[in-house]
């Protein structure tokens, strides 16, 4: 099946608002294995949105249009697409008795109403978050128009509440996609390791890189979800255990997600230090609901004065080895942890730039200690290649801090990082 | 003039990268008043590339292509335009030049090398970031294609450095804009407000929202840089006083950097104390470089012992009140001022949600207090309509801390926030 995205809006045209839409449709069609071979914007413009459709049509006999479904006088989606279809617009019962729930007792104006009206003959697809229905359209024999939401918000349920089982009926088959999340392994080094695993049509595995962090997204089809996660499992499987315990999650949200939950099945509770990350780190943590009950205290010791009032780090170790050292990293952690009441403690300190760097300690150069009864770790993150900006090398370094405590509650090997006495650790008990 | 782009790139279609490309694009020719119909997005295919841009031609006298110039064999963007335009690729001198410096020692490829070839009479664009020029195309008399790359790290520093010149050479203008940065006031107010200064066509004045923030940007073209300049000025001065001390700044990066800005001058130091921000507000200010000569300590205290433990907030306090509370919020701010050692203090204290809400305290409600030697200000976030999120709320709730500092900074009115006694203030020098 080929298909065709045609973006609705002259907010996108005047640069107002990046298409995200597009992409989010596109990985969709991907899923299914649907063809999507061209996108086309247009502006709020009936003319120029009928003679993109027709081409469209004239292509494909699947048309995805995003925006313009709105109350307002230049929303001319569902117009156009029932013209062009030869259908009339005739009002839905259950997307009118939707639209009475979500005004309540305020009132609805003509141009609210007109939100129910749909082509005739469409299958309507509810919005769960907003006023405006979408809807599946039939032009023709064999071909179809959906009309989705412009904002992300809305579109993203009607995704996958209505446009992927609509897809599943149209094509027989239920798509299953699994994510493998990854810190510490580069996109080329991980596709060079499963390169042979990535080759197959059903299931496919493809990796994708953001923020430092390295995904694989494994996807299966089949006639029902058994048979596809029945399809996916050996290949997520095999794709885990190739790339070993870098892997810190199948399906879950993010690295701090699987920490706030390591520590809290643990019982036990963290203590951040941070000094270039300024809170990033704490900030990420208390991302997460339920944060509280694993994380009481985070400090943010950016001056000398304050690593040694809150944290204990003693002048002499600043004096000695500077404030960007493995020194100061551990008495951060074991500060944090022993000072303030943690089970496990983390001290960052590095230099995020863009300045401030010198020969011995370039931009870039961040040492993440993670403190414990039994010992202390120690990461150290050397800038590569080109400097990558303050906001990466924060990212990065408060993901190293996160990967060490992963590690930790895993029982993960932590060889490199061990480090049984720095030169300068504080005693327990200080 | 009208003009259409052009997104090259299967990564676009199977959804994997977000088309911003074309968003800066749209921005830059909207700048100039070139109307701006249609964008297209094909994959990396000669034949469908060949047949947009013979579309686009026969519509538009400007078309800009993004992405498909890199060293690989899927980059067929600028061997598809030199064929379309009739027009064969010859070896241009500079970029070869730039090619091999950007290169040094290391070995180049035949497929490098291609990156230096232009389509005959195009006027390369020099890539500052990566290895492909972008050039202009002339297409017969009248008509110019633009190659620029895809990594929006290369387009965006040529939009600025080549095709902006490019533009203002084939106009006769000169384009200059304006941000006018604002917190406090929703689109819709400041659109009534100045809705009479937005209808212009030269300058032009239009409202932006995101992240709970409102931009005013004005834009005037003229034949020279003085003379946009001298055109923008009389709107910029007047959006800005309709809008009043809501205005931050104007082409300033952020909130955070004016608070950054305004404590290095003023010589003052600030403390925060976060609960349900956790870190994002000592984030924003670290995100900025040299924030250490204004901010050296900032705490999260999460859990209440916490509270009472480095800020002093009496437990009475807190079993009375409740953690969040404007009492608990003015404690915490003054507890940062006086008990770490700073000249402001801020408090936050509030429920992010998605849980933890009741019909007293329900979610999205914050506190937010500033504590300065001459007494305490208050800001109390109610939430309003439909809760947008915990990541909406803790921004929300900073930018609101950030924007008290701002105004006592600036010594604006405060009246609303006033509170002489809040009930249960830490004495002086407690």
């Amino acid at each position: 099946m080929k298909a065709e995205i045609i973006s609705v809006g002259t907010e996108l045209l005047l640069g107002h608002t990046v298409n995200s839409d597009a992409a989010h449709v596109a990985r969709e069609l991907a899923a299914f294995g649907i063809d999507l071979e061209h996108v086309q914007t247009v502006g709020d413009n009936a003319a120029r949105l009928e003679a993109a459709l027709r081409e469209a049509l004239s292509r494909s006999s699947l048309v995805v249009c995003t925006g313009g479904l709105g109350p307002t006088d230049d929303d001319l989606t569902k117009e156009t697409v029932a013209r062009v279809a030869g259908l009339p617009l005739v009002e839905d019962a259950a997307s009118l008795a939707r639209l009475r729930e979500y005004f309540g007792t305020r009132p609805m104006g003509e141009n609210q109403l007109k939100q129910a009206l749909l082509p005739a003959g469409a299958e309507a697809f509810p919005n769960s978050v907003g006023t405006a229905p979408g809807c599946a359209v039939p032009v023709g024999a064999d071909k179809f128009v959906l009309l989705l939401p412009g904002p992300p918000s809305e579109l993203l349920p009607m995704l996958a509440g209505s446009v992927r089982p609509f897809l599943e009926r149209r094509t027989g088959e239920v798509i299953v996609s699994t994510m493998i999340r990854t810190f510490g392994i580069g996109e080329g080094a991980a596709a060079e390791r499963i390169s042979d695993l990535m080759q197959g049509s059903n299931p496919t595995a493809a990796t994708y890189a953001t923020d430092g962090e390295m995904f694989v997204r494994v996807t299966a089809k089949g006639a029902s979800e058994a048979e596809a996660r029945a399809l996916a499992a050996p290949l997520v499987g095999a794709v885990c255990e190739r790339l070993g315990d870098v892997v810190y999650g199948v399906d879950v949200p993010s690295l701090e997600a699987v920490v706030v939950a390591g520590l809290t099945d643990a019982g036990l509770h963290l203590v951040t230090a941070e000094s270039c990350t300024g809170g990033l780190l704490a900030k990420r943590i208390t991302d997460q609901p339920g944060a509280s009950a694993v994380f009481e205290t985070g400090l943010v010791t950016y001056a000398n004065s304050t690593k040694t009032r809150l944290l204990g780090v003693p002048e002499e170790v600043l004096a000695a080895h500077g404030a960007v050292s493995p020194q100061t990293a551990s008495w951060m952690a074991d500060g944090a942890r022993l000072r303030q009441g943690g089970d496990l403690g983390i001290g960052i300190t590095g230099i995020a730039g863009p300045d401030g760097g010198t020969p011995e300690k370039p931009v870039g150069l961040v040492y993440i200690a993670l403190s414990a009864p039994d010992g202390i770790w120690l990461r150290v993150m050397r800038p590569q290649g080109r400097y990558l900006g303050r906001n990466w090398t924060r990212q990065r370094a408060a993901s190293h801090a996160l990967d060490l405590v992963r590690r930790r509650l895993a029982a993960l090997p932590m060889e490199a990082e061990r480090r049984e006495n720095i030169g300068a650790r504080a005693p327990d008990g200080a």
